[in-house]
């Protein structure tokens, strides 16, 4: 194959398939083809889910249909340079392929903490491999003991998956007061905790790994307090880092980070290379900071931001806001924005409103289960800045659309006096609807 | 009795509770009373469903602990008139209390057509009693044909709800096309239907009642084409009217519809009387034209600008977006803003588009069911007008979120690169999320 596109995007997850879709929606004429490594693309936020609920990697997958509805070529490849002058790719097997508009999404890949003995045999970490998890779980099919280093989301819903009808111990091991502690508050983080322990998890916090101990095979874990735990499984999950090798070593600027460089039109310092999701650098939608975050939800919007401007800047990027959401059995746990901390971190004054009711009415109606929402807003301007909200599973489409508010720059009068709808088996009550008295219960301290 | 209040709400339904606690909430130094007639107050949306899923009316009732949490007094009366020279009100037992300030949420009375025979024993209207709402829910229980007139929403919810767990013949007769048409589309309207016909409703549409027939007791209802269906209950759901006796009785302004006049503050014509709820004149946030849809969330609404604003105008009233959701078995139904047909009668150029996608990821999760999202925009201005959705419960959040895009005159530009956040077990992936690809698929119509 010696080929000639007028798109080409390079990785086929979240970020490349929704690049080339957009691409494909504003540029009719334009060809476009993926060229990704995997033969079959893992749905990044289901992975956790397979050792539970899916049962298979082979359930989680992306369908390949959407391509052929979007008339989008794909070349199962690795890419392995980008040469910017003869604006060509080429893949490991020898192909080369001509762009006229590149699309780097190649994702990232898990971070490893400098833990000696991390190298042996049974410790994993979160490869978005198909067959590597596939061996993760007959792994955690057989194993007894079970150690997840990180309690973050991932570590968290991993844990919460691989106790699912299955009899094996698994320790959860944070470094932070509470786990969790990076996306929410400590109260919200405190309750997502205790549900995970009720189900039987244990959970170790203000804990530091210093070895994964054992001979070829893992056999537990030493804390720096010296204490041993042990373990025929590890499964490290503390984040992960930008995919940017090939984008280096074809001469594109990198960030501080270590992340690609982009501009508002998320194009990098090459005009006909765009970025997108993980490998590429990130600011914050409030303070304009560098932002750590990846999440699939961000990598789709920046795509839809790339791939809308390949050939004229449509669309521009704000920042992050950082709208994510999880679920341990029925209790969804969500944040848009800032958290209270992170807020007053970055030096703003702050007012928390905080509302609570069943998200049906009456409470008593079939799948009653209370939902508490958190806002944060600017004293001053009123503007909200974030919120959090822990309970029924409407909690999804709710922290959207706080999402949304924050988008707007609303301010808490508004929210309070928003115009929502509202219906017993799907919400709560008019009167209770947790947004507005939320927004109402700052309002009244804003007024102070 | 015979007393003095700062603040004086007369009902104590979704409108007059929610403006007694905002005033509390402004004005915490008040004294506030809600004076109502009902000893026990009904959770209005929740009516239909006493009849199948909750099975008794005290099973729907709003708590009172609300008004003693936010030191609310409560007077049970029935207020008969309005003296605004003395500023006072009087009940019939002769309880006279002075006001410095009033709100006025009567809310509505169920309509009655003016059809011959509606007086029969066994036609029943949606009165907001107790009593006689079980004497309608014994009378279910014993009847084996039941009409209702209207396919409304509450008619719809009625029929569904009615039909649950019971042996009787149900039959819905609306005069328009199809059932729920003043709500949603065609299309939607007509899955909508195809849910309850499933589950052996009848329905009647293109069909205008002549008479309700039978001796004392209904025995059916005659229709314009002659044809005779059997009943031995009837039910009247073709909507409500402004409940404005006292206020007009006592001088204050009505609008061309019967309805309480109010500015955009929900000031009355007399300055210190403000009105909230099914009682007061709306218009709609897009024409400014007069709105008869009554909805408890918009009462709700209203009721807090009212109650925010009694000593000082602190918000503003924009008008009825108007959002509402139902629910048919694990099927929500939803709209906010016009609907494309009320758009295009009011001489707007619109644009749609249209997503549909499970609202899990990978679709196959627990729980995991199609949720289909049509977004209406102008063309020109991008900005949005409208949304309806069908599918997962979900959807009952959703609504809210395009409601808030709406009062926000987001574009469908925006909306399309707003951030969500997804996860498997509760939204659509961030590919697939419907928000984003509806405003995508209006953005590639808009830049025709």
């Amino acid at each position: 194959m010696d080929n000639s596109y007028d798109v080409v995007v390079i990785g086929g997850s979240a970020a490349g398939l929704t690049a080339a879709i957009t691409s494909r929606r504003f540029y009719p004429e334009k060809s476009v083809i993926i060229v990704r490594k995997e033969e079959k693309v893992l749905i990044p936020c289901g992975i956790p889910y397979i050792y539970g609920t899916l049962e298979s990697p082979l359930k989680n997958l992306v369908p390949d249909a959407v391509l052929e509805k979007n008339n989008i070529e794909l070349l199962v490849g690795n890419v392995t340079a980008i040469d910017i002058s003869s604006k060509t790719i080429e893949t490991k097997k020898g192909n080369r392929i001509k762009y006229e508009k590149l699309i780097i999404a190649t994702g990232s890949i898990p971070a490893v903490p400098p833990i000696s003995g991390s190298e042996k045999e049974n410790v994993y970490v979160i490869n978005k491999d198909v067959n590597y998890l596939q061996n993760l779980l007959d792994k955690v099919e057989s194993s007894s003991d079970m150690i997840i280093i990180g309690g973050g989301f991932i570590g968290m819903e991993f844990a919460d998956e691989c106790n699912k009808n299955r009899d094996i111990n698994i320790t959860v091991v944070e470094m932070l007061p509470c786990c969790l502690m990076i996306a929410f508050d400590e109260d919200i983080c405190r309750q997502g905790e205790d549900i995970l322990k009720k189900n039987g998890v244990n959970i170790i916090t203000n804990a530091k790994v210093e070895a994964i101990v054992g001979d070829v095979k893992v056999e537990g874990v030493k804390l720096s307090d010296g204490k041993i735990i042990k373990a025929d499984i590890v499964l490290i999950g503390i984040g992960s880092k930008p995919n940017t090798e090939i984008a280096k070593n074809s001469g594109i600027e990198l960030g501080e980070k270590g992340s690609i460089k982009v501009n508002r039109y998320m194009q990098t310092s090459d005009e006909d290379i765009f970025a997108c999701g993980d490998c590429c650098e990130k600011i914050s939608f409030f303070t304009k900071k560098l932002s750590n975050m990846m999440l699939a939800s961000i990598a789709c919007n920046e795509a839809r931001i790339a791939g809308a401007n390949l050939y004229k800047n449509n669309r521009a990027n704000e920042g992050v806001v950082g709208v994510f959401a999880t679920a341990f059995g029925e209790t969804a746990l969500a944040r848009a924005g800032l958290s209270l901390q992170e807020a007053k971190e970055n030096g703003y004054d702050v007012v928390a409103g905080t509302a609570e009711a069943p998200n049906t009415h009456p409470g008593c109606m079939p799948g009653g289960k209370n939902l508490k929402v958190i806002l944060i807003f600017e004293r001053g301007t009123g503007i909200i800045l974030g919120g959090q909200l822990i309970g029924s599973k409407s909690g999804g489409e709710m922290i959207n659309l706080i999402s949304a508010c924050i988008h707007e720059k609303m301010t808490a009068n508004n929210m309070a006096t928003f115009q929502m709808g509202t219906h017993p088996a799907l919400t709560a009550s008019p009167v209770a609807y947790q947004i507005s008295n939320a927004a109402e219960m700052a309002v009244k301290e804003l007024r102070k």
